[in-house]
């Protein structure tokens, strides 16, 4: 496997890792939300809580919920309503995880055996449907319908999303901006709601709920863009992470988008073999990822990711300088220079 | 192809279709439905459309939300809000449909392919995600967070309901609590939902919204038993629909449950080898139809969904008598005496 040269150096002094201050910074909320994901995937249904609390309780940056404690925090919301909404973030997160990888028939998640390659594709559809929803229960038991209609929203658009992510797949007439259209809608609507409820239960003006929007949604974009050429990252497969799989799938992600409008015509037809035809042969993936690198189509995603990272950061300017603000910047820093 | 003898007579002097009269007493609201269900199908990404119309727009009964309908106009709610309840109705139904036939494996659905068979597991999946999404919207349109409420609860049950049947399914061990767990679940939470948001939008006594409830759900359940019996029934058949699906399957329903129960040890040996070891070789299902008739299986399991249909009927003695009430009292005998 030939090493992709990416190499994106912070441009500040990052801690460790970039969540960390966040993290901590919100570790009693988070606690919390822990105790509720795993109270309130219960059922009567023993299969249920074992499939959950395999994909659930088994790790995961828990990033979206985060995000809802965070913008809870920064707008000084004073109960506690932010830990079952930052719960019901996880679950809908979590229904779309089980779901995508029955659409991709993924055999691994976060380094292990994905729910439905150890469970089955039948119960990991049923079980996502459960914690979807679960996750309006909790929202019901809340009472705000400003939330309700955020997130139904969001939901809504995440499966427009994934829908149409399938409809660019193995199509390399893919550009840019329908690139974006699917991971606006798959991942940064997720994104954009966990923030923007944040400022909605501490009933915040709406210029500050449109910065949380902002913020969250720019974030959302720049963590799919990087999500993407990560797939193709040799770091990642040093760290045990399977790559290529959205090269396996053809999906259509800005690296490849990027390479295959700059590759001559008989480059072209290669990749049309690989992702249209599906045809991939020994060594494709070497290739890919050096047709990738020779276009410069890693370094460019990245630029374009920092782009979207400098309007999230922009958006929380709305809000004075306090140690959850700087965290909240700190992950769109860690999000973007991730390790390669 | 052996014919089960099941000579299931009404009572009384049915109409042609015991649905028509209901139908027709709310021709208009169901008018104005089956337009919301075009409307709200709509998506950017034209595969969603294209799929939802395949399934919600290609007939059924439309039994749930005429349901809705029937129990608004019970109980004189004087507004608009049932149409667009009951369209949010229809699309939990059709996106449980949808992820049913993936789970299982279904190729015919409504005597014509299936959506999955037809457009692929994946779009199904994420299409059933998106009508569950649009569902709530529409409620939070509708801006009541018990109708809210009710819904994500009975969408959390059918979920349940659903993983149960799976871990019933191949399970002799399986008995007549077990199944009605699984039908109350997947089917009959459903059904009750249905009647019970009718009575809560006319802001009807709690005494009138329970009657509702009990009516949905025993009608539910009965409706289920009788399915189940109809999975086995020759005029089906002739009918062109499939037969023999929850055999193949290895789904223990309640003729199975009474036969198994009936049954000496080689026939118990027979029906694991057939639904537990699913082992099933020429003949069996013809079988199954015999074994389950000369353990009087169909007749037994048609007179506990009388029982339950019953059950349903007392419900509604709370309401004076009415063109809409009897309609209703009719869909309980069309459900249980339907076409064998």
């Amino acid at each position: 496997m030939t090493a992709p040269a990416i190499q994106i150096r912070p441009e500040r002094e990052l801690a460790p890792d970039g969540l960390d201050r966040l993290t901590s910074l919100v570790a009693d909320d988070l606690a919390e939300v822990n105790r509720a994901i795993l109270a309130r995937m219960q059922s009567s249904v023993p299969l249920i809580p074992q499939l959950a609390s395999y994909i659930v309780a088994a790790g995961g940056k828990r990033l979206r919920p985060l995000l809802t404690l965070a913008s809870a925090r920064l707008c000084a919301h004073d109960g506690n309503r932010h830990v079952a909404l930052a719960t019901a973030v996880e679950f809908i997160h979590t229904a779309t995880l089980l779901h995508d990888d029955v659409v991709d028939e993924s055999e691994r998640r976060r380094g292990r055996a994905s729910a439905n390659a150890l469970f089955g594709n039948k119960p990991s559809v049923l079980v996502g449907d459960f914690l979807f929803s679960r996750a309006f229960q909790l929202m019901v038991e809340d009472g705000s319908l400003d939330v309700l209609r955020i997130l139904s929203n969001a939901s809504a658009v995440i499966a427009e999303g994934e829908v149409l992510q399938l409809a660019t797949a193995n199509d390399l007439g893919t550009d840019e901006n329908s690139y974006l259209d699917v991971i606006r809608a798959k991942t940064a609507a997720l994104f954009e709601a966990a923030c923007e409820i944040g400022g909605v239960i501490a009933d915040r003006p709406v210029e500050e709920i449109q910065a949380l929007a902002t913020y969250g949604a720019n974030l959302g974009i720049a963590f799919q863009i990087v999500d993407d050429v990560l797939d193709y990252s040799a770091a990642q497969a040093r760290l045990g992470k399977s790559i290529g799989d959205d090269f396996r799938d053809g999906k259509v992600t800005l690296p490849v988008v990027l390479a295959y409008a700059r590759a001559d015509e008989a480059t072209r037809a290669w990749w049309r073999r690989c992702l249209e035809d599906q045809d991939q042969r020994e060594g494709d993936l070497e290739r890919a990822i050096d047709e990738i690198r020779r276009t410069h189509g890693f370094r460019d995603a990245i630029l374009r990711a920092r782009t979207y990272g400098e309007q999230a950061t922009a958006a929380l300017a709305l809000f004075p300088s306090s140690p959850i603000r700087d965290a909240m910047l700190d992950v769109v820093t860690f999000t973007i220079e991730r390790e390669f």
